[in-house]
């Protein structure tokens, strides 16, 4: 699990008055981002320059709880599953008060990006995919649900 | 049914060299506008300036193949369900030569924007409620899952 | 001199109730990728493809009314300047009733995209500077300040 | 003068491979908005819920080195000039090893939020015009060009 906290941006808000809803998606992002650099394996250093990429194939969010400009904001990330060809990142918004903001999903295949094709993390990058299993295997109890 | 077509924008890209996730997420909204104003009710005349809003409260979105700058991609909108709480718009996103670019849904509550409260629609607006019902009701085939 | 129009989108407005300043940047881009089209050169086909680039060096924006969701803008685009070196693009951005929205400029290098260096786009692309020397010379009197 | 550092999101790039130039602008607004709260006086609270907005009537910003994803980048904001009907913000934005990616100012009229119009701070909020005026006064050699 990673917890990464930071202000909503001016330009994140909408003429409703609080946060137009793809910026939460742009929070998913950060999120694995930090959930990642937390285990030790910068996206960009273990992946994007070893020409891996994790293209986003799925996302879902459902929004519960409106945030706006200047309010902190916390992103929790957990790994919600992991294969071989796919990984789920889960994420929880939450606002001042720790209010629930919004909650969801991203899913993401891995991509060989000189290639322009889908790899086998297995098989392309054992060592790699060895290091995510331990970390997601080692936290069982980990759920922003809780 | 609503198609809209439209360029895709430099700013919308990322570093992967297509356009960045969330832009799909973007172009649902501008689905959406098109959708209303071709049945004659614009969003911003019909329900925001009558004080009445439709925040998104569900999004998800499946990609499938990517698109780049300066790409056309059409925006093709329905009403995938309605009802006095709750409406839910789909959207199939093609690129060039008809390419399925991403396919996804938002549902969204009925707001009323003075008291920051969720409405009953045929309650609180009869005639905005019938003449949206109407509309869904008359084309129960049209689907851009065809 | 080349004039596109759209309309607002939701999420480029923010808080104020009204389109948020950076937009009328990226309005800018579609601008001059409009106005190349509008030459023949389309700045995917005649530069990227070919490892030209012209990344942005300097922007100004003055901010004159306000214009809001899901009005029509028009960016009416110009060429300024134009060097073996530089180039400078300036617009000017309307709202309903042809109102004056924001003015401004956009500079640009030139850049070889491979070698990750400026060019000089009289030497490196002796025909593409010819190109376009032709037509911001053809079009003296067109000025968005008119 | 105001530092804030954070780091480069992933959707902040364009297919350049670097920054899409707008995101500069919007952090200019994350270090004006940490400015003020470094001088005690949240935009949001004092500002905002009081009625007074500062909208940006023009932005400059020249573009001197890339940054990318997941760079560290710092935000230096300064006052430049103060009236009773202007301010003015400069920026120093830096990327690793402290190298200078951009600089720029924004001016920003005071505007009277309820009644649409500019007001002249002074006289319509004479308190805050003095505690502004003593802060930029205060700090008469900081600057982020230094």
């Amino acid at each position: 699990m990673n917890e990464t906290t930071f202000r909503v941006r001016y330009g994140e808000t909408d003429r409703m008055g609080v946060v137009y809803h793809t910026a939460y998606i742009d929070w998913f992002a950060i999120g694995r981002t930090e959930w990642l650099r937390d285990k030790g394996m910068s996206y960009r250093g273990a992946f994007e320059e070893e020409g891996l990429y994790l293209p986003v194939i799925r996302v879902e969010c459902t929004y519960k709880n409106s945030v706006t400009y200047d309010d902190p904001v916390t992103v929790r990330t957990t790994v919600e599953s992991f294969s071989p060809t796919r990984i789920r990142f889960r994420y929880r918004i939450t606002g001042p008060a720790a209010i629930l903001a919004a909650e969801g999903i991203t899913e993401h295949a891995f991509l060989d990006g000189r290639a322009g094709k889908p790899v086998n993390l297995q098989k392309a990058r054992p060592e790699l995919f060895e290091a995510l299993e331990t970390i997601v295997a080692s936290r069982p109890d980990e759920s922003p649900r809780d």
